[in-house]
Protein backbone atom coordinates (compact mmCIF):
# COMPACT_ATOMS: atom_id res chain seq x y z
CA UNK A 1 0.00 0.00 0.00
CA UNK A 2 1.73 3.42 -1.11
CA UNK A 3 0.69 6.35 0.97
CA UNK A 4 0.89 9.27 -1.61
CA UNK A 5 0.82 12.68 -0.26
CA UNK A 6 1.65 14.93 -3.34
CA UNK A 7 -0.76 14.85 -6.34
CA UNK A 8 2.20 14.79 -8.90
CA UNK A 9 2.90 11.10 -7.60
CA UNK A 10 -0.91 9.97 -8.06
CA UNK A 11 -0.26 8.91 -11.76
CA UNK A 12 -1.96 5.40 -12.07
CA UNK A 13 -1.04 3.68 -15.05
CA UNK A 14 -2.84 0.53 -14.79
CA UNK A 15 -7.00 1.08 -16.09
CA UNK A 16 -9.42 1.33 -14.97
CA UNK A 17 -8.52 3.16 -11.73
CA UNK A 18 -10.71 2.69 -9.09
CA UNK A 19 -11.42 6.02 -6.34
CA UNK A 20 -13.23 6.26 -2.86
CA UNK A 21 -12.92 9.66 -1.52
CA UNK A 22 -13.01 9.92 1.99
CA UNK A 23 -12.25 11.62 5.28
CA UNK A 24 -11.19 8.65 7.28
CA UNK A 25 -12.59 7.17 10.61
CA UNK A 26 -13.39 3.91 7.93
CA UNK A 27 -16.42 1.26 9.38
CA UNK A 28 -17.50 -1.44 7.32
CA UNK A 29 -19.17 1.09 5.28
CA UNK A 30 -15.98 2.43 3.62
CA UNK A 31 -14.63 -0.83 3.30
CA UNK A 32 -17.46 -2.20 1.34
CA UNK A 33 -17.01 0.78 -1.16
CA UNK A 34 -12.76 -0.17 -1.05
CA UNK A 35 -13.94 -3.79 -2.15
CA UNK A 36 -16.39 -3.30 -4.26
CA UNK A 37 -13.70 -1.13 -6.63
CA UNK A 38 -10.83 -3.80 -5.73
CA UNK A 39 -12.93 -6.21 -7.45
CA UNK A 40 -14.16 -3.91 -10.15
CA UNK A 41 -10.92 -1.92 -11.32
CA UNK A 42 -7.26 -2.93 -11.76
CA UNK A 43 -6.68 -0.15 -8.77
CA UNK A 44 -8.07 1.41 -6.13
CA UNK A 45 -6.99 4.66 -5.22
CA UNK A 46 -8.53 5.86 -1.62
CA UNK A 47 -8.40 9.68 -0.24
CA UNK A 48 -8.34 10.49 2.98
CA UNK A 49 -8.94 14.38 3.56
CA UNK A 50 -10.74 16.06 5.99
CA UNK A 51 -12.03 18.79 3.79
CA UNK A 52 -12.34 22.01 5.93
CA UNK A 53 -14.56 23.86 3.46
CA UNK A 54 -17.92 21.47 3.93
CA UNK A 55 -17.68 22.15 7.57
CA UNK A 56 -19.57 25.26 8.74
CA UNK A 57 -17.25 27.32 11.82
CA UNK A 58 -19.55 25.65 14.32
CA UNK A 59 -19.70 22.06 12.93
CA UNK A 60 -17.21 19.74 14.40
CA UNK A 61 -14.26 19.73 12.23
CA UNK A 62 -11.66 19.75 14.83
CA UNK A 63 -12.59 16.79 16.76
CA UNK A 64 -13.45 14.85 13.84
CA UNK A 65 -12.17 11.52 13.94
CA UNK A 66 -8.62 10.77 12.80
CA UNK A 67 -6.36 7.53 12.75
CA UNK A 68 -4.47 7.75 9.36
CA UNK A 69 -2.53 4.37 10.11
CA UNK A 70 -5.04 2.49 11.64
CA UNK A 71 -6.95 3.76 8.50
CA UNK A 72 -4.50 2.74 5.74
CA UNK A 73 -4.32 -0.81 7.35
CA UNK A 74 -8.09 -1.50 6.61
CA UNK A 75 -7.84 0.23 3.55
CA UNK A 76 -5.32 -2.26 2.76
CA UNK A 77 -6.72 -5.54 3.29
CA UNK A 78 -9.87 -4.29 1.47
CA UNK A 79 -8.15 -4.48 -1.61
CA UNK A 80 -6.80 -0.42 -2.09
CA UNK A 81 -3.31 0.27 -3.73
CA UNK A 82 -3.01 3.68 -3.05
CA UNK A 83 -3.81 6.32 0.00
CA UNK A 84 -3.98 9.34 -1.01
CA UNK A 85 -3.56 11.51 2.24
CA UNK A 86 -2.88 15.15 1.19
CA UNK A 87 -2.60 18.45 3.47
CA UNK A 88 -4.93 21.04 3.45
CA UNK A 89 -2.44 23.60 2.04
CA UNK A 90 -1.87 20.31 -0.72
CA UNK A 91 -5.32 20.93 -1.74
CA UNK A 92 -6.29 24.81 -0.41
CA UNK A 93 -3.20 26.29 -1.46
CA UNK A 94 -5.97 29.01 -2.46
CA UNK A 95 -9.44 28.66 -2.33
CA UNK A 96 -11.08 31.07 -5.09
CA UNK A 97 -12.78 28.30 -7.31
CA UNK A 98 -16.42 26.54 -6.12
CA UNK A 99 -18.24 24.71 -7.81
CA UNK A 100 -22.21 25.40 -6.92
CA UNK A 101 -25.23 22.96 -7.57
CA UNK A 102 -28.47 24.68 -7.56
CA UNK A 103 -31.71 22.69 -6.87
CA UNK A 104 -31.03 19.43 -5.97
CA UNK A 105 -28.40 21.17 -3.03
CA UNK A 106 -30.59 23.27 -1.42
CA UNK A 107 -32.88 21.61 0.26
CA UNK A 108 -32.82 19.16 3.94
CA UNK A 109 -28.58 19.63 4.16
CA UNK A 110 -28.83 21.98 2.13
CA UNK A 111 -31.20 24.16 4.04
CA UNK A 112 -29.45 23.16 7.32
CA UNK A 113 -25.55 23.62 5.75
CA UNK A 114 -25.88 26.27 3.67
CA UNK A 115 -22.08 26.03 2.39
CA UNK A 116 -22.02 22.10 2.72
CA UNK A 117 -22.38 20.88 -0.78
CA UNK A 118 -20.40 23.79 -2.43
CA UNK A 119 -17.41 22.72 -0.23
CA UNK A 120 -18.48 18.82 -1.16
CA UNK A 121 -18.64 19.48 -5.18
CA UNK A 122 -15.42 21.37 -5.16
CA UNK A 123 -13.79 19.47 -3.31
CA UNK A 124 -14.87 15.77 -5.29
CA UNK A 125 -14.33 17.91 -8.70
CA UNK A 126 -10.91 18.72 -7.72
CA UNK A 127 -10.15 15.19 -6.16
CA UNK A 128 -11.26 13.07 -9.57
CA UNK A 129 -9.09 16.05 -11.55
CA UNK A 130 -6.06 14.87 -9.78
CA UNK A 131 -6.98 11.07 -9.44
CA UNK A 132 -8.39 11.14 -12.63
CA UNK A 133 -10.22 7.83 -11.85
CA UNK A 134 -12.73 5.32 -14.15
CA UNK A 135 -15.29 5.00 -11.82
CA UNK A 136 -15.65 6.36 -8.23
CA UNK A 137 -17.65 5.28 -5.55
CA UNK A 138 -20.30 6.79 -2.45
CA UNK A 139 -22.36 5.57 0.03
CA UNK A 140 -26.31 5.83 0.05
CA UNK A 141 -25.66 7.35 3.76
CA UNK A 142 -25.23 10.18 2.40
CA UNK A 143 -28.01 10.31 -0.02
CA UNK A 144 -27.57 14.23 -0.95
CA UNK A 145 -24.17 14.44 -1.51
CA UNK A 146 -24.53 11.68 -4.02
CA UNK A 147 -27.20 13.60 -5.96
CA UNK A 148 -24.84 16.25 -5.62
CA UNK A 149 -22.15 14.51 -6.83
CA UNK A 150 -24.28 13.04 -9.63
CA UNK A 151 -25.42 16.55 -10.74
CA UNK A 152 -22.39 17.83 -11.08
CA UNK A 153 -21.00 15.18 -12.74
CA UNK A 154 -23.38 15.46 -15.59
CA UNK A 155 -23.68 19.49 -15.50
CA UNK A 156 -19.82 19.44 -15.30
CA UNK A 157 -19.58 15.82 -18.38
CA UNK A 158 -16.74 14.93 -16.07
CA UNK A 159 -15.56 11.77 -17.45
CA UNK A 160 -16.43 9.83 -14.61
CA UNK A 161 -18.82 6.71 -13.94
CA UNK A 162 -20.41 6.82 -10.50
CA UNK A 163 -21.38 4.06 -8.23
CA UNK A 164 -23.64 4.07 -4.67
CA UNK A 165 -23.83 1.47 -2.62
CA UNK A 166 -26.52 0.73 0.18
CA UNK A 167 -25.93 2.16 3.74
CA UNK A 168 -23.99 -0.89 5.65
CA UNK A 169 -25.86 -1.27 8.99
CA UNK A 170 -24.76 -2.62 12.65
CA UNK A 171 -27.10 -5.41 13.63
CA UNK A 172 -29.79 -3.50 14.99
CA UNK A 173 -29.78 -1.41 12.10
CA UNK A 174 -28.06 1.90 13.29
CA UNK A 175 -26.23 3.18 9.67
CA UNK A 176 -22.26 3.03 9.81
CA UNK A 177 -21.39 6.27 10.55
CA UNK A 178 -17.54 7.80 11.97
CA UNK A 179 -19.52 9.68 14.37
CA UNK A 180 -21.65 6.87 15.86
CA UNK A 181 -18.53 7.10 18.23
CA UNK A 182 -19.59 9.77 20.18
CA UNK A 183 -22.83 8.78 21.02
CA UNK A 184 -23.19 7.22 24.98
CA UNK A 185 -24.16 4.08 25.70
CA UNK A 186 -28.29 5.47 26.46
CA UNK A 187 -27.99 7.36 23.34
CA UNK A 188 -26.28 4.72 21.51
CA UNK A 189 -29.52 2.50 22.51
CA UNK A 190 -31.81 4.34 20.99
CA UNK A 191 -30.31 5.44 17.89
CA UNK A 192 -31.70 2.10 15.50
CA UNK A 193 -35.08 3.88 16.07
CA UNK A 194 -34.43 6.31 13.39
CA UNK A 195 -33.86 3.21 10.55
CA UNK A 196 -37.14 1.55 12.50
CA UNK A 197 -39.02 4.61 11.75
CA UNK A 198 -37.91 4.77 8.32
CA UNK A 199 -38.50 1.49 7.65
CA UNK A 200 -42.03 1.19 8.80
CA UNK A 201 -42.30 4.43 7.24
CA UNK A 202 -41.52 2.42 3.69
CA UNK A 203 -43.72 -0.03 4.62
CA UNK A 204 -46.95 2.02 5.15
CA UNK A 205 -47.09 3.79 1.83
CA UNK A 206 -45.81 0.31 0.27
CA UNK A 207 -48.82 -1.38 1.74
CA UNK A 208 -51.26 1.64 1.37
CA UNK A 209 -51.28 3.42 -2.03
CA UNK A 210 -54.05 5.82 -1.09
CA UNK A 211 -52.27 7.53 1.78
CA UNK A 212 -49.80 10.52 1.16
CA UNK A 213 -46.65 10.42 2.57
CA UNK A 214 -46.80 13.99 4.24
CA UNK A 215 -50.01 12.28 5.81
CA UNK A 216 -47.55 9.95 7.80
CA UNK A 217 -44.63 12.12 8.60
CA UNK A 218 -46.17 13.83 12.00
CA UNK A 219 -47.06 10.52 13.81
CA UNK A 220 -43.32 9.36 12.59
CA UNK A 221 -41.80 12.58 13.88
CA UNK A 222 -43.90 12.20 17.14
CA UNK A 223 -42.46 8.81 17.89
CA UNK A 224 -39.09 9.99 16.92
CA UNK A 225 -39.86 12.56 19.59
CA UNK A 226 -41.04 10.39 22.11
CA UNK A 227 -37.23 8.56 21.98
CA UNK A 228 -35.32 11.62 22.35
CA UNK A 229 -34.61 12.63 18.66
CA UNK A 230 -34.87 16.25 17.53
CA UNK A 231 -36.12 16.21 13.89
CA UNK A 232 -34.80 18.00 11.74
CA UNK A 233 -36.76 16.81 8.49
CA UNK A 234 -38.33 13.66 7.32
CA UNK A 235 -39.66 13.20 4.17
CA UNK A 236 -40.06 11.02 0.66
CA UNK A 237 -37.96 12.37 -1.81
CA UNK A 238 -36.93 11.68 -5.49
CA UNK A 239 -33.31 11.32 -5.14
CA UNK A 240 -32.49 12.48 -8.84
CA UNK A 241 -33.84 16.37 -7.87
CA UNK A 242 -34.00 15.63 -4.02
CA UNK A 243 -37.44 17.13 -3.96
CA UNK A 244 -40.18 15.90 -1.69
CA UNK A 245 -42.56 13.24 -3.22
CA UNK A 246 -45.93 12.50 -1.97
CA UNK A 247 -46.59 9.04 -4.11
CA UNK A 248 -44.87 5.71 -3.71
CA UNK A 249 -42.48 5.43 -6.60
CA UNK A 250 -39.36 2.19 -6.78
CA UNK A 251 -36.85 5.24 -6.90
CA UNK A 252 -37.61 7.57 -4.20
CA UNK A 253 -36.19 7.16 -0.78
CA UNK A 254 -37.30 8.10 2.88
CA UNK A 255 -35.08 10.44 4.56
CA UNK A 256 -34.07 11.86 8.04
CA UNK A 257 -32.21 13.80 9.92
CA UNK A 258 -32.35 14.30 13.55
CA UNK A 259 -30.07 15.31 16.51
CA UNK A 260 -30.24 13.05 19.80
CA UNK A 261 -28.55 14.83 22.31
CA UNK A 262 -25.02 16.36 20.70
CA UNK A 263 -25.20 13.79 17.82
CA UNK A 264 -26.58 14.31 14.16
CA UNK A 265 -27.80 11.36 12.34
CA UNK A 266 -29.14 11.14 9.29
CA UNK A 267 -30.09 8.34 7.26
CA UNK A 268 -32.48 7.10 4.52
CA UNK A 269 -34.10 3.68 2.74
CA UNK A 270 -35.88 3.23 -0.42
CA UNK A 271 -39.29 4.00 -0.87
CA UNK B 1 -12.25 17.91 -40.85
CA UNK B 2 -14.56 16.10 -38.98
CA UNK B 3 -17.69 17.69 -37.95
CA UNK B 4 -18.86 16.58 -34.74
CA UNK B 5 -21.58 17.41 -33.02
CA UNK B 6 -22.17 14.51 -29.99
CA UNK B 7 -19.63 14.69 -27.94
CA UNK B 8 -19.75 10.93 -27.38
CA UNK B 9 -17.67 11.34 -30.57
CA UNK B 10 -15.06 13.08 -30.06
CA UNK B 11 -12.88 10.43 -27.83
CA UNK B 12 -9.58 11.41 -29.75
CA UNK B 13 -6.73 8.43 -29.22
CA UNK B 14 -3.88 10.32 -30.66
CA UNK B 15 -2.12 12.01 -28.20
CA UNK B 16 -1.29 14.76 -27.44
CA UNK B 17 -4.55 16.80 -28.39
CA UNK B 18 -4.64 20.31 -28.76
CA UNK B 19 -7.79 22.02 -28.23
CA UNK B 20 -9.28 26.03 -29.27
CA UNK B 21 -12.28 26.70 -27.48
CA UNK B 22 -13.84 29.57 -30.25
CA UNK B 23 -17.61 31.09 -30.40
CA UNK B 24 -16.61 30.93 -33.70
CA UNK B 25 -16.15 34.18 -36.72
CA UNK B 26 -12.96 33.19 -37.13
CA UNK B 27 -10.08 35.81 -37.86
CA UNK B 28 -6.20 35.44 -37.89
CA UNK B 29 -6.04 35.33 -34.13
CA UNK B 30 -8.16 32.25 -34.16
CA UNK B 31 -6.10 30.82 -36.58
CA UNK B 32 -3.01 31.92 -35.15
CA UNK B 33 -4.11 29.48 -31.79
CA UNK B 34 -5.01 26.36 -34.54
CA UNK B 35 -1.84 26.83 -35.93
CA UNK B 36 0.03 26.69 -32.75
CA UNK B 37 -1.67 23.68 -31.37
CA UNK B 38 -1.44 22.05 -34.70
CA UNK B 39 2.75 22.32 -34.82
CA UNK B 40 2.54 21.27 -31.19
CA UNK B 41 0.29 17.86 -30.96
CA UNK B 42 -0.99 15.26 -33.05
CA UNK B 43 -4.49 16.23 -32.88
CA UNK B 44 -6.04 19.66 -32.67
CA UNK B 45 -9.96 19.95 -31.89
CA UNK B 46 -11.53 23.62 -32.23
CA UNK B 47 -15.27 23.72 -30.58
CA UNK B 48 -17.38 26.29 -32.08
CA UNK B 49 -19.74 27.47 -29.90
CA UNK B 50 -21.85 30.77 -29.18
CA UNK B 51 -21.73 30.15 -25.52
CA UNK B 52 -25.44 31.77 -24.18
CA UNK B 53 -24.83 31.97 -20.76
CA UNK B 54 -21.91 34.36 -20.83
CA UNK B 55 -24.21 37.04 -22.62
CA UNK B 56 -26.20 39.54 -20.24
CA UNK B 57 -29.94 39.54 -21.45
CA UNK B 58 -29.05 42.89 -23.13
CA UNK B 59 -25.96 41.47 -25.23
CA UNK B 60 -25.54 40.90 -28.63
CA UNK B 61 -26.15 36.98 -28.33
CA UNK B 62 -28.59 36.89 -31.35
CA UNK B 63 -26.48 39.08 -33.64
CA UNK B 64 -22.93 36.92 -32.73
CA UNK B 65 -21.65 36.43 -36.13
CA UNK B 66 -22.09 33.16 -37.32
CA UNK B 67 -20.75 30.94 -40.18
CA UNK B 68 -19.89 27.63 -40.06
CA UNK B 69 -19.13 26.48 -43.08
CA UNK B 70 -16.57 29.20 -43.81
CA UNK B 71 -15.30 28.73 -39.85
CA UNK B 72 -15.07 24.84 -41.02
CA UNK B 73 -12.77 25.62 -44.10
CA UNK B 74 -10.79 28.54 -42.50
CA UNK B 75 -10.23 25.96 -39.67
CA UNK B 76 -9.40 22.86 -40.99
CA UNK B 77 -6.61 25.21 -43.65
CA UNK B 78 -5.11 26.27 -40.08
CA UNK B 79 -4.42 22.85 -39.50
CA UNK B 80 -7.48 21.57 -37.17
CA UNK B 81 -8.21 17.67 -37.27
CA UNK B 82 -12.28 18.36 -35.79
CA UNK B 83 -14.49 21.08 -35.61
CA UNK B 84 -16.84 20.40 -32.07
CA UNK B 85 -20.18 22.41 -32.99
CA UNK B 86 -22.75 21.26 -30.32
CA UNK B 87 -25.91 23.00 -30.17
CA UNK B 88 -26.75 24.57 -27.06
CA UNK B 89 -29.33 21.80 -26.01
CA UNK B 90 -26.11 19.46 -26.11
CA UNK B 91 -24.20 21.72 -24.23
CA UNK B 92 -27.15 22.74 -21.27
CA UNK B 93 -29.79 19.79 -21.68
CA UNK B 94 -30.09 21.76 -17.73
CA UNK B 95 -27.65 24.77 -16.54
CA UNK B 96 -27.76 23.82 -12.58
CA UNK B 97 -23.59 23.59 -11.31
CA UNK B 98 -22.06 26.41 -12.31
CA UNK B 99 -17.69 27.17 -11.88
CA UNK B 100 -17.34 30.62 -10.06
CA UNK B 101 -13.79 32.13 -9.49
CA UNK B 102 -13.61 34.66 -7.25
CA UNK B 103 -10.95 37.71 -6.83
CA UNK B 104 -9.58 37.53 -10.43
CA UNK B 105 -12.66 37.64 -12.54
CA UNK B 106 -14.42 40.22 -10.10
CA UNK B 107 -13.21 43.93 -11.45
CA UNK B 108 -13.29 45.05 -15.16
CA UNK B 109 -14.39 42.75 -17.46
CA UNK B 110 -16.41 41.09 -14.10
CA UNK B 111 -17.45 44.15 -12.77
CA UNK B 112 -19.33 45.34 -15.93
CA UNK B 113 -20.97 41.80 -17.13
CA UNK B 114 -21.01 40.57 -13.70
CA UNK B 115 -22.39 37.15 -14.66
CA UNK B 116 -20.22 36.75 -17.66
CA UNK B 117 -17.07 34.99 -15.98
CA UNK B 118 -19.06 32.50 -14.23
CA UNK B 119 -20.21 31.66 -17.87
CA UNK B 120 -17.17 31.58 -19.11
CA UNK B 121 -15.06 29.36 -16.81
CA UNK B 122 -18.30 26.23 -16.96
CA UNK B 123 -18.34 26.21 -20.37
CA UNK B 124 -14.89 26.06 -20.57
CA UNK B 125 -14.56 23.43 -17.95
CA UNK B 126 -17.83 21.35 -19.62
CA UNK B 127 -15.46 21.92 -23.04
CA UNK B 128 -12.37 20.32 -21.39
CA UNK B 129 -14.15 17.56 -19.94
CA UNK B 130 -15.98 17.03 -23.27
CA UNK B 131 -12.69 17.01 -25.46
CA UNK B 132 -9.73 16.30 -22.50
CA UNK B 133 -7.27 17.67 -24.46
CA UNK B 134 -3.19 17.62 -23.19
CA UNK B 135 -2.89 21.57 -23.90
CA UNK B 136 -5.39 24.55 -24.86
CA UNK B 137 -4.75 27.88 -26.74
CA UNK B 138 -6.63 31.08 -25.61
CA UNK B 139 -5.66 34.78 -27.11
CA UNK B 140 -4.27 37.38 -24.96
CA UNK B 141 -6.84 39.66 -26.81
CA UNK B 142 -9.11 38.99 -23.53
CA UNK B 143 -6.48 39.04 -21.13
CA UNK B 144 -8.99 38.25 -18.33
CA UNK B 145 -10.81 35.71 -20.06
CA UNK B 146 -7.17 33.98 -19.84
CA UNK B 147 -6.42 35.43 -16.15
CA UNK B 148 -9.79 33.26 -15.07
CA UNK B 149 -9.46 30.28 -16.52
CA UNK B 150 -5.95 29.79 -15.96
CA UNK B 151 -7.17 30.55 -12.36
CA UNK B 152 -9.95 27.88 -12.20
CA UNK B 153 -7.33 25.19 -14.10
CA UNK B 154 -5.16 25.75 -11.25
CA UNK B 155 -7.53 25.48 -8.53
CA UNK B 156 -9.82 22.79 -9.67
CA UNK B 157 -6.61 20.95 -10.56
CA UNK B 158 -7.55 20.21 -14.65
CA UNK B 159 -5.20 18.12 -15.88
CA UNK B 160 -4.29 20.85 -19.10
CA UNK B 161 -1.47 22.84 -19.92
CA UNK B 162 -3.20 26.22 -21.32
CA UNK B 163 -1.21 28.18 -23.63
CA UNK B 164 -1.59 32.05 -24.07
CA UNK B 165 -0.78 33.42 -27.32
CA UNK B 166 -0.13 37.41 -28.40
CA UNK B 167 -2.78 39.32 -30.08
CA UNK B 168 -3.01 39.85 -33.06
CA UNK B 169 -3.38 42.68 -34.87
CA UNK B 170 -4.67 44.76 -38.42
CA UNK B 171 -2.05 46.69 -39.86
CA UNK B 172 -2.98 49.90 -38.00
CA UNK B 173 -2.81 47.92 -34.50
CA UNK B 174 -6.30 47.31 -34.21
CA UNK B 175 -6.66 44.05 -32.32
CA UNK B 176 -8.38 41.40 -34.53
CA UNK B 177 -12.00 40.57 -33.14
CA UNK B 178 -15.30 39.11 -34.76
CA UNK B 179 -17.23 41.98 -33.61
CA UNK B 180 -15.06 44.83 -35.50
CA UNK B 181 -17.34 43.84 -38.44
CA UNK B 182 -20.05 45.89 -37.03
CA UNK B 183 -17.62 48.91 -36.97
CA UNK B 184 -18.88 51.51 -39.48
CA UNK B 185 -15.84 52.99 -41.53
CA UNK B 186 -15.73 55.98 -39.55
CA UNK B 187 -15.69 54.45 -36.70
CA UNK B 188 -13.40 51.83 -37.88
CA UNK B 189 -10.91 54.44 -38.70
CA UNK B 190 -10.72 55.85 -35.34
CA UNK B 191 -10.40 52.75 -33.99
CA UNK B 192 -7.01 52.36 -33.66
CA UNK B 193 -6.39 54.94 -31.36
CA UNK B 194 -6.70 52.51 -28.78
CA UNK B 195 -4.46 50.51 -29.25
CA UNK B 196 -1.74 53.54 -30.16
CA UNK B 197 -3.26 55.05 -26.88
CA UNK B 198 -2.11 51.59 -24.79
CA UNK B 199 1.50 51.61 -26.45
CA UNK B 200 2.08 55.14 -25.56
CA UNK B 201 1.05 54.64 -21.97
CA UNK B 202 3.82 51.59 -21.77
CA UNK B 203 6.07 53.58 -23.32
CA UNK B 204 5.56 56.67 -20.84
CA UNK B 205 5.68 54.08 -17.54
CA UNK B 206 8.95 52.53 -18.85
CA UNK B 207 10.28 55.66 -19.90
CA UNK B 208 10.11 57.40 -16.43
CA UNK B 209 10.00 55.00 -13.65
CA UNK B 210 8.65 57.63 -11.06
CA UNK B 211 5.76 58.39 -12.79
CA UNK B 212 2.64 55.95 -11.34
CA UNK B 213 0.34 54.28 -13.56
CA UNK B 214 -2.79 56.06 -12.33
CA UNK B 215 -0.94 59.54 -12.87
CA UNK B 216 -0.93 58.57 -16.84
CA UNK B 217 -4.43 57.97 -16.96
CA UNK B 218 -6.35 60.93 -16.96
CA UNK B 219 -4.67 62.31 -19.79
CA UNK B 220 -4.68 59.31 -22.13
CA UNK B 221 -8.48 58.82 -20.95
CA UNK B 222 -9.16 62.54 -22.14
CA UNK B 223 -7.48 61.83 -25.58
CA UNK B 224 -9.47 58.55 -26.31
CA UNK B 225 -12.22 60.74 -25.14
CA UNK B 226 -11.72 63.30 -27.95
CA UNK B 227 -11.66 60.04 -30.45
CA UNK B 228 -15.25 59.92 -29.80
CA UNK B 229 -14.03 56.95 -27.07
CA UNK B 230 -16.35 56.41 -23.69
CA UNK B 231 -13.65 54.86 -21.60
CA UNK B 232 -15.00 51.89 -19.39
CA UNK B 233 -11.58 51.16 -17.74
CA UNK B 234 -7.69 52.17 -18.65
CA UNK B 235 -5.21 50.59 -16.31
CA UNK B 236 -1.96 48.99 -15.03
CA UNK B 237 -2.70 45.26 -14.09
CA UNK B 238 -1.19 42.24 -12.46
CA UNK B 239 -2.90 39.90 -14.89
CA UNK B 240 -2.08 36.96 -12.31
CA UNK B 241 -4.65 38.67 -9.91
CA UNK B 242 -6.14 41.28 -12.47
CA UNK B 243 -5.41 43.90 -9.56
CA UNK B 244 -4.37 47.45 -10.69
CA UNK B 245 -0.83 48.55 -10.00
CA UNK B 246 1.06 51.67 -10.08
CA UNK B 247 4.56 50.75 -10.44
CA UNK B 248 6.12 49.07 -14.07
CA UNK B 249 6.66 44.98 -13.91
CA UNK B 250 7.30 42.89 -16.94
CA UNK B 251 4.94 40.77 -16.40
CA UNK B 252 1.93 43.22 -16.10
CA UNK B 253 -0.33 44.69 -19.04
CA UNK B 254 -2.18 47.90 -19.66
CA UNK B 255 -5.61 47.00 -20.40
CA UNK B 256 -8.54 49.10 -21.51
CA UNK B 257 -12.34 48.97 -22.21
CA UNK B 258 -14.21 51.20 -24.37
CA UNK B 259 -17.49 52.07 -26.29
CA UNK B 260 -17.10 53.35 -29.72
CA UNK B 261 -20.28 53.87 -30.73
CA UNK B 262 -22.71 50.68 -30.47
CA UNK B 263 -19.47 49.16 -30.34
CA UNK B 264 -17.53 47.89 -27.38
CA UNK B 265 -14.00 47.71 -27.85
CA UNK B 266 -11.34 45.85 -25.62
CA UNK B 267 -7.74 45.44 -25.71
CA UNK B 268 -4.36 45.26 -23.78
CA UNK B 269 -0.67 45.46 -24.42
CA UNK B 270 2.02 44.86 -22.20
CA UNK B 271 3.57 46.88 -19.73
Amino acid sequence: MRIVRDPAELAVTERPVGFVPTMGAFHEGHLELMRASARENARTVVSLFVNPTQFAPHEDLSKYPRNEARDAELAEAAGADVLFAPSVDTIYPRHTTEVRVSGVSERFEGAIRPTHFAGVATVVLKLFNMVRPDRAYFGLKDLQQCAVVKRMVEDLNVPVELRFLETVREQDGLAMSSRNVYLSPDERERAPRLHDVLVQLARSLREDPSVLAEELVPAATAALNRHGFEVQYLALVDPESMEPRSKFHSSFRWIVAARLGNIRLIDNVPA
